[in-house]
């Protein structure tokens, strides 16, 4: 019998609650071990639950309890859940998490801390909800050497725009949708300015090329200023707008990005819709493959949350997912990437354009306002940038991905 | 230092072989050891191979080194793959295949005596190539209860489809291209008949649904029936035809078969084009995941291979993958799966199928031969097709996916 602790009874907290009561028979028989809830540590009153008992408001009851050997943080946030965890950690404890800004944040030095006391600090769940990624990424691709990443990373911006394109709502209308439907927070800044998604590249980047990206620095756009226009120039063009983590190694160097893209409908990743995500991960023996999958939800991210836990208790699991900080300044400048641009603006025919860029794909006048759209040939992001200064300022401007 | 032996130099053994030199440092920072062909089997002369001396013809020799601890079987089929996979794993050493044949035949007997002998019997390859699947299902998933596998499991016949949809070629001209291009053997039987994808989904329900599938007891209909009418009917009523391995489990037993199906557009399965393989699977918490990518190949098979020698030489692999045999006969009859029916016929009219079927998807007369195709309401297949009997003879009847 292995007891775990649950750190915060949120949605997450309470949907590992209820996978480990509901498929207990087959995580018995896949782990080889009955595993059970020992403690849950949470602020609030939880009277009605069938085992109120388990509840604390101590962390020190947990941390004391040296039946508990694996702590599953998902409270998110990084105070407290950063001291929790590594005082967890130091006591011997493994801990598994759905917390992607702590492990973006802190993730190098608690791994450190996990590999020296010979326990486990394990995060599937922090990308991509109960999409296998992280795991896939550090064991099944191991005979590869990935050189890119491309994702859709959040669910809430991904429905948003699926609203945009599919119904044409505004994006205002869109995320009044979302937030109806709980998918948005009241405050979606998290979401719709791309920091969610930020985290998520960042700890896939790490993993995949094994260095600490700091997230701070990468450079982060969101889909506000996304317009109805956009997409309907982006179908005529055959392309749909995406959020898109992007990071790729080339040379020894990692460039991450997260902005808006136009996407070409012939890449699988076009066809993700609603709160899904996907994760395009190239590497050199396989090529290209792809994971897709609910991106969040209750009982998505508990059975990610349960499958490290399971990993651990079957023995599989200590010091596997390593990245090392590393002082060497490895990080490109996102403007240095090779990328095609997706212009709207007023007032430029296809010959002005063209006099700057060659020959272009062009859309013109969608909606009698003397508007056009195009898109230019790929070229180095900066010197792209240059160029269109010489045409009159766009009204907006989105990378398209190759 | 681990030594390992390839047994077979074909495609993917040599690809093994590739992989194991060009990606030696990274294979060896995520094992944590240096992994090195030890031997190689086969009964051709390799007088130009860098590394001519680790060649042999005699098996024994690869069985008798003590330095070689994993081999890598890649030779396909079951004669002499099973006697040298099972005096292997009785002499100690793991072995890892992509040979389907092998683990759909034997793989229940193999399986047990690795688990006896304490070593690993591993197969990542033998589905959906260099696509993490098996070890996704066994291990990432192992929180839910799996209930259903849906699968695009056959590059070759995807290829075949994909050219009838695209570019209006019929199978026999579809075929042809994909023999020259190398996508399908001389004798294309395994591969268009179904028999390739019913070995791949009786591995995969076997390990989702924990009991050993009898690959000869699973229906297998293959795609050489498919004509341009039928995929032009499926265009238009707003589905693609694909060559689908099924598996579901439901109180308890198990339902399996492989058969083209129509797909829905806007089943993320629909846009799974050319030799792409992907795999859906649906579990209790995490809802529908799919994974795709390449499912042949030699560089993407190899990198499966040499995932799981990477896997054994950490340790985390013993006797991961665990189905057993059973003596209740837990096989359902494909004809009582839900389903709804594709029916091609001549000389009926709305009127008359809507008689026997209630309301139903109706398009008429393509070509003006007189023919119409309808989507029957979903219902039990045997009842549908007893049903259809009141009507004229169909000139085809394909499963519609749901």
């Amino acid at each position: 019998m292995v007891n775990i602790a649950i750190l915060g009874y949120g949605v997450v907290g309470s949907g590992v609650y209820e996978v480990a009561q509901k498929n207990a028979e087959s995580i018995k028989r896949k782990s080889g071990h009955e595993i059970r809830v020992g403690r849950i540590l949470d602020l609030r009153d939880f009277p009605d639950h069938p085992q109120k008992t388990l509840f604390t408001k101590n962390f020190d009851d947990i941390l004391n309890d040296h039946q508990i050997s694996i702590v599953a943080e998902v409270m998110g946030g990084v105070t407290p859940a950063y001291d929790y965890t590594k005082a967890a950690l130091l006591a011997g404890k493994s801990v598994v998490t759905s917390n992607k800004e702590l492990v973006a944040t802190h993730g190098t030095e608690l791994l450190a801390i996990a590999a020296q006391k010979g326990v486990s600090y394990m995060f599937e769940a922090s990308v991509g909800g109960g999409i296998p990624i992280i795991h896939p990424l550090n064991q099944c691709l191991a005979a590869n050497e990935l050189s890119e990443i491309t994702g859709i990373l959040n669910g809430t911006t991904n429905y948003i725009l699926t609203k945009m394109i599919r119904a044409n709502q505004s994006f205002e209308q869109a995320l009044a949708d979302a937030q109806a439907k709980g998918y948005a927070e009241r405050n979606p800044s998290a979401d719709v300015d791309g920091h969610d998604a930020c985290r998520k590249i960042c700890i896939l980047a790490s993993l995949a090329f094994g260095k600490a990206v700091d997230y701070s620095r990468i450079y982060t756009e969101g889909i506000t200023g996304i317009a109805l226009e956009d997409v309907a120039y982006a179908r005529r063009l055959d392309y749909v707008i995406k959020l898109i983590g992007y990071a790729r190694r080339d040379a020894g160097r990692v460039l991450c990005r997260v902005s808006p893209m136009l996407v070409p409908m012939t890449n699988p990743l076009a066809g993700v819709e609603d709160v899904f995500n996907a994760i395009m991960v190239h590497g050199d023996s396989i090529g290209d493959v792809m994971f897709y999958g609910r991106g969040a939800g209750k009982l998505p991210t508990a059975s990610a949350v349960m499958a490290d836990i399971i990993e651990i208790v079957r023995g599989d699991g200590t010091s596997n997912y390593i990245w090392k900080q590393t002082d060497e300044d490895f990080l490109d400048d996102y403007q240095n990437d090779t990328l095609a641009l997706y212009v709207r603006t007023k007032g430029v025919s296809k010959k002005d354009a063209e006099r700057v860029f060659g020959e272009i794909a062009f859309e013109a006048c969608l909606n009698d306002s003397g508007e056009a759209a195009f898109i230019t040939p790929a070229g180095r992001e900066a010197d792209l940038r240059a160029k269109l200064s010489a045409l009159p300022a766009p009204i907006s401007c989105i990378r398209v991905l190759q």
